[in-house]
């Protein structure tokens, strides 16, 4: 079944160096890091080293990368961050396209204060059009999670800085999938364990140096950033995960693309993830493929799965100007670091033949109600 | 060494039946709960059956019960959560013995609004001098983690009720250690896995029956209380450590306590929890007792953890009228599960020899001072 896994956006099976990772640190290193012994000072000089590890894998200083519980927190605590030290009229861009932890979280302490920024044809963040006179920071996530666009996120980064505006980027889908070179030009990085094959309840961010961010009041640990004693035994687990993870290529997604007849594919023209497919299917609703697929043994969704929950249609498709109709028919396909070829195809074959199947069941519930007239 | 840990309140080692409990769940339940296909509704029935259990354990209703990231978090929220909807000019009362994480949201929140509850001579919080007219809620713990003095939290939970006064209650040391009966009398609980032989990185709140509180804006996972994909494995490694949790007797303890001499013992009359022993030692400052316990394989404390890494002496031991020089002097002890009373008086025969150690390392620098003169 790992192999026809199709929804790695919304979170990865946990990587087996990962694992043993979790399990190696609750045998050795379980102390309290901030205990007065020799022995809690060597599980805190652990808990060091693998802030410098992760501070490595980004080319930052150590004191700019923070643990924390995910990338809920992160985007909230920015947020909060930004709402108490901002002057009090500030404005904050965002994208309509962020990940409702971003964007529930810009509403909250913003208000009618968030400047929704506006967005290219294919759905991408429009660089031209950033507002940059109106506004005093701004979020702009890396990679969607729910078609995998690419945002220009890079050239924000330096146009920013050029401007002395803050700038975030909720990196949370594209770390472990693309190359982390050149995150460290953003003021704020949010980074989440569970997406590239690390454990649920741990991620990270990287600040700016010497900022003030305090996510959680309390004891001194990760340098005031945030208390509560540190899950060194996920922070390990998260590190072993990323450093195994690897960029992969989009040969497998392509082919699927191409075998399709009859979806349209959200963004095809524009950069995306390697991973990531967003169909629109021709007719019938998401649930009935996504039903049909499972019966094939493929998990693919139906969007983001923090949305799922949700009342309504996707506020990020609605955004790039989906209708709610289309919006019903939408899957998502997101494949992981051990997805070949092959399954690719195979899941071409598989949505072939729902496509029948659930034309097959639409004429035989036509032709019943013929009969009964 | 694991029987010789005496920080049991800094945090514990990991229960063998939570680590197969997480091991078990990153194997076969790490979907994501809010996926849309059949296979991740059954991992959302089995968050729900880790609720309904958890629930079943304080015998509250289910959606009482709202997973989080810890205590910190915990405690952080509900004082966000009253800063957000309580009438702008309410106060709040504090125990001046609760935990940093409490201490320091309330100030962050409230500022001059906390009103600082009275403590009895013992250092309890006194019952009949809490200004109940002054205030429109209060956070009361229910076992301090430096000394183990109970508070007297059901007397508190009634009378809050009674005059329509909202009650926290962090029971972050009571539960997994003393009986849960009761405590759902108080509105809001703060739980926190790892200091009952759980996982870090995930606690709970009993919230009230309706609350609004939201941690974490974003999805609608925890029934919009905290956006977040829900960390299932730990939630379950959580519940089985609690599971196997048991009230322990102060048999040891107390057993320790009388075979030391020398030593003042802090609320030694009052009602403590039965693994607690805060200690002032006769002379030497805390570091070198703990450096000479640790040498014979004892691990103690200083204090609070949470309280190590900042400067300056413990709040709470402050408040309770400790001098800055006897604070110096302290070393808190504290047992688990399978700590037996003959490790207890291992402990305290290991103290004698720390003591012995030390008075002749004084006796030998006093006398090169004289020969130098």
């Amino acid at each position: 079944m790992e192999t026809r896994f199709f929804d790695h956006n919304a979170t990865t099976p946990l990587a087996p160096e990962a694992k043993q990772a979790w399990n190696d640190a609750v045998d050795d290193l379980w102390l309290n890091p901030s205990s007065p012994y020799r022995a809690a000072a060597r599980v805190h000089a652990h808990l060091q080293e693998a802030r410098e590890r992760l501070a490595g894998l980004f080319s930052v200083a150590p004191d700019r990368v923070v643990f924390n519980s995910g990338a809920s927190e992160g985007n909230n605590a920015v947020f909060a961050h930004w709402a108490a030290t901002l002057p009090g009229e500030a404005k904050v861009g965002v994208s309509p396209t962020e990940h409702p932890s971003v964007m529930e979280a810009a509403k909250h302490y913003f208000g009618a204060r968030v400047v929704w920024l506006e967005l290219e044809a294919h759905g991408a963040v429009a660089f031209d059009k950033i507002p940059w006179d109106q506004i005093a920071a701004l979020s702009v996530m890396a990679a969607n999670n729910e078609t995998g666009l690419l945002n220009p996120w890079q050239k924000i980064a330096v146009a920013a800085r050029d401007r002395g505006i803050v700038f975030h980027c909720d990196a949370s889908q594209w770390i472990g999938k693309m190359p982390l070179d050149g995150l460290r030009a953003c003021d704020f990085v949010t980074g989440c364990a569970h997406k590239f094959g690390g454990p649920r309840g741990v991620g990270f961010w990287l600040l700016p140096e010497g900022s003030g961010l305090s996510s959680l009041e309390g004891g001194a640990q990760e340098s005031g950033h945030r208390a509560g004693t540190e899950d060194l035994a996920s922070i390990l687990s998260m590190i072993a995960a990323l450093e195994q993870a690897s960029v992969g290529l989009a040969t497998g997604r392509d082919a699927f693309e191409q075998a399709l007849s009859g979806f349209e594919i959200v963004g095809q023209q524009a950069e995306r993830l390697w991973n990531t497919s967003l169909l629109i299917a021709p007719e019938f609703a998401n649930v009935r493929w996504i039903r049909g697929l499972e019966k094939r043994g493929f998990l693919v969704s139906s969007g983001a799965a923090c949305a799922t929950g949700k009342e309504g249609p996707s506020q990020v498709l609605a955004a790039m100007g989906l209708s709610a109709e289309s919006m019903r028919r939408v899957l998502r396909i997101s494949s992981g670091s051990t997805t070949e070829i092959q399954h690719w195809m195979l899941l071409a074959d598989a949505l072939q033949a729902v496509a029948a199947e659930l034309s097959a069941e639409a004429a035989k519930t036509n032709s019943s109600v013929i009969s009964i007239d």
